[in-house]
């Protein structure tokens, strides 16, 4: 039997209008600011008019921690929504917009696979509706302004060894990474050292993801810090006086897109900030605004549930003041074996051992989940290689942790073949089951902070921070930042800091290499390892062969 | 009396839908791609199915050397295509998109002015349809690609100290001119010297301009030379397999932008090269496109008639085959009169003899365009402060040099002030009286076609050309560039290269200082002066009061 790739059943796509998508959930066309036939913004004045309805019922998709045989987090996402409303509830789907850079890298990737997919999927790869361009030029801006502040005479008083608001682009260029900036003589500036990272990296990127309105955007932009002066106090994005100007360049940006699942479904594709360094979740208005149009929002964050979850919970939640109603935990029988310790090319074999013995990881996921006070459903993404036995122990792990599997086909069947899963999680939501809190409360010292995640979720003796972090960390909570929640900057392939330790890791620390505040976007980043903020292309990159054919279609993208 | 400001008339404006405005020029909806309701990319489809048909008239708006009095060049594009509307023609207008960055400098502007202006405002001067930051995407990919190459093995044996290809970013950050790029160990490359420049600098930009749909598009971009080896030999964006990829980033921004002046006439906007070490002209996609939908099409090029017409009509028309029916000279009475010698400050006052004095500034104007053989008419436009004897002194003079001067009002009453205007210039269009030629022929050498534009054009005895950009441009001429056409980088103040000689200067020279090959665009650029392609910001930049007021409009920038 052969399948079709996932461009192809893209292209295959009977797409609607997205006036009528937006019909579905009561937009009206003048609400819509179309970006082409399928494409569009929802506008201000219309989520503005939504704001004393109810909310519909929110369901986090997360998953184990990655393995290279893939375990379909968005896939599922979609496939689920999808078999939501194929049983007639009224839902939608909101996950984040990529990035297009890294697509000329590696090839760009499907919103979902197999049948559970978000269209078009050529624009999503690349320019999409211009919000990551309206980021970088924001970001820019203020880079320029900063540096244009120091050229006219530096007022602020800024030591230019300190500013640390690198420069964005959206590119994979390894060459920007560290460059000295200004050189050339007087007319061009005081020359410094600087560096660009990529655009999803920018703390604008997580302000415009957490931001309630542009009210709100502006102030986050105007609490950023650029740089300190020589007395160590910092100079604010504010006191250069280009947050208005910075808000005006991402007033579109701020508006979610609308899209459609290839079932013709609704679906927002908005913000897309790092799973490492920021929080890794689509923006606070498409899933606030998604709440008031549905009754059943399908949502995901990045990464695994230890890193993702963690973070939607403890941060996007905690901000947005938003509480799921179930969450999803996606796990494989593939990803099982591996974590069973079965080599990738070995996993076409029936292995229940492996299967049983790679489980923990899940049952680990599954309890950190549940202490945060949300009911938990495992959905085995199912691959065509699955066979009973191997379905059956993985049912059979879950159903002995308290919580349920259940199989969902959604790759092969698209709706169709979520409709057991979408008709259990929507049980599970009306029941009302989830008494939803963070696992620490706002008071708590950062260090605390860290050592609560560190210990209960990674299960890691310990954090260790030397003196110099444990100083920063108090300097903030004197200057006011104490109450700020923790986002972890950790791989995202283990339990652990080791990427190579796969299960459920117990008896090791987790070393905090260096701590960040990103004070407009709200948490100060522990960063736990080697986090790249620029990737480069590869000896061949994707772009050397992406081209238009003949027939006008884009051709190596995927 | 009061007048209103461009920015209150571009707000009050009756917009229609752009589905409308389509209509008029027998665009159906489905093949216009919309960017909110009041901006439009034309399917290519669309435009490859016109092509059969009939070209329309084209007219060329251009003016004198630009003074701080201000002509309207833009202002009479907008209000002539209304006023043939008005008197019956189907006819519409097109002009080049606005450069973002410079907006957060000196305050952003509008397409036009009073009452003839081109709407939405606020969009043209933001992010409009993504065409700029497309162009910076597929530039930059380029830039990557080219410092990967090098860091993977360099096969193709590139000079680091040799790679011309520049990066670009749409924002005015002089710190970016000139800076040393990877740096920090062998994970970032081989450092070497590098800079930015303004995205409206970029070869891609004049490419996108000039390229007559996407293959040719895509042939431009590989015929691009990035760097040289140590033998001097050129290195291609085709060598480093980029091309693909960018026509893949920029195929949305080929199709031209619909959107309408204030009186609901069709206009495209769309491309926006410089002026100087580019062409200055919106794309050639956009012109031939319109000629097929309309029976006149007014157009503009940058800066004075000696700059921008000329290059409109030896690079833009000569490349695509167009020959306009009439040019429309764009002159003022205070330009006369500062050109005749009189201060910014002392304009209010009538002053008959300095308009005359001032008026062989004009003159040597119609002259040069009469040499290519087209129609010329002298469009005054009218400012409320200009008295009847110093209008009819003008007029005189210009009836004097074998034209005829019509005061237009376009400014002050729209379309209604241009009729006399646009009953004119069609009636010379459908006389059918041009017999146009560019000045120079294809094989010319080099040298030579700089030689004929300085003297010919400028006036000038001689330009200067050291042995060193002799020997140059004789190189190119035997690596086969010498068919192409010379673009002259010079003040635009001026006839000569001191910007502070008004007038119609003789007796002076024209030092060329460097010579540039854009072999993708297909022209040799004469750098004749300074030419900064990297702008900085002032010390108060308009970024600082740009804001969104409570009604949630746009302060500051304009």
């Amino acid at each position: 039997m052969s399948y079709k790739s996932d461009i192809e059943i893209a292209r295959g796509a009977s797409k609607a209008l997205i006036q009528d998508i937006g019909a579905k959930i009561g937009i009206e066309s003048k609400d819509l600011l179309p970006y082409g036939h399928d494409k569009a913004k929802v506008s201000q004045s219309f989520i503005n008019s939504v704001q004393d309805r109810k909310n519909g019922k929110l369901i986090l998709v997360t998953a184990i921690n990655p393995t290279p045989a893939g375990e379909g987090k968005t896939t599922t996402t979609v496939g689920l929504g999808d078999g939501l409303n194929r049983i007639g509830k009224k839902a939608m789907v909101c996950i984040r917009e990529a990035s297009l850079g890294p697509n000329f890298g590696m090839k760009g990737g499907a919103a979902g696979g197999g049948y559970a997919q978000i269209v078009p999927m050529e624009d999503m790869n690349l320019h999409f509706t211009g919000d990551f361009h309206a980021i970088t030029s924001a970001h820019s801006l203020l880079s320029a302004m900063i540096d244009n502040h120091i050229y006219w005479g530096n007022e602020l008083d800024i030591d230019t060894r300190r500013v640390v608001w690198r420069r964005v682009v959206d590119m994979n260029d390894r060459a920007l990474r560290q460059i000295t900036t200004s050189l050339g003589g007087v007319s061009n500036g005081f020359p410094r050292e600087a560096g660009f990272d990529i655009t999803v990296a920018s703390e604008v990127m997580a302000i415009l993801c957490l931001a309630k309105d542009l009210t709100d955007l502006q102030k986050r932009l105007g609490d950023m810090i650029v740089a300190y002066r020589r007395d160590r106090s910092p100079v604010f994005a504010r006191d250069i006086k280009a947050d208005g100007a910075m808000t005006v360049l991402l007033k579109d940006a701020m508006q979610p897109n609308l899209v459609q699942t290839l079932e013709n479904n609704p679906a927002f594709v908005h913000g897309g900030p790092f799973a490492n360094i920021a929080h890794g979740c689509n923006s606070v208005i498409a899933t606030t605004t998604a709440l008031k149009l549905c009754d059943y929002v399908v949502t995901e964050a990045g990464f695994g549930a230890d890193l993702g979850a963690e973070k939607f919970l403890n941060i996007k939640c905690r901000k947005a003041g938003l509480a799921p109603s179930a969450v999803v935990l996606v796990a494989t029988v593939r990803a099982m074996k591996m974590n069973g310790g079965v080599a990738k090319a070995d996993l076409g074999a029936e292995n229940v051992d492996a299967v049983k013995a790679g489980c923990p990881n899940l049952g680990r996921h599954i309890e950190n989940l549940k202490s945060f006070g949300v009911p938990v459903v495992v959905a085995i993404n199912h691959f065509v290689t699955d066979t009973e036995a191997e379905v059956q122990a993985v049912k059979d792990f879950v159903a002995g942790q308290g919580s349920e599997a259940i199989v969902s086909q959604h790759w092969e069947f698209g709706g169709k073949g979520a409709e057991a899963l979408a008709t259990r999680v929507a049980e599970i939501a009306d029941a009302d089951m989830a008494n939803f809190a963070p696992i620490y409360a706002d008071e708590m010292p950062l260090a605390e902070k860290i050592q609560t995640i560190c210990k209960r979720i990674y299960r890691a003796d310990q954090a260790l921070m030397d003196q110099k972090i444990r100083n920063q960390l108090k300097d903030w909570e004197a200057q006011g930042y104490g109450h700020l929640p923790v986002c972890m900057a950790k791989t995202q392939y283990s339990f652990s800091t080791d990427p190579n330790l796969r299960g459920a890791p117990v008896g090791h620390s987790v070393p905090v290499r260096e701590v960040r505040l990103s004070a407009g976007a709200g948490f100060v980043v522990a960063v736990c390892g080697e986090i790249m903020t620029m990737p480069g292309l590869p000896r061949k990159p994707a772009a050397e062969t992406i081209m238009l054919n003949d027939a006008g279609e884009i051709e190596g993208l995927f």
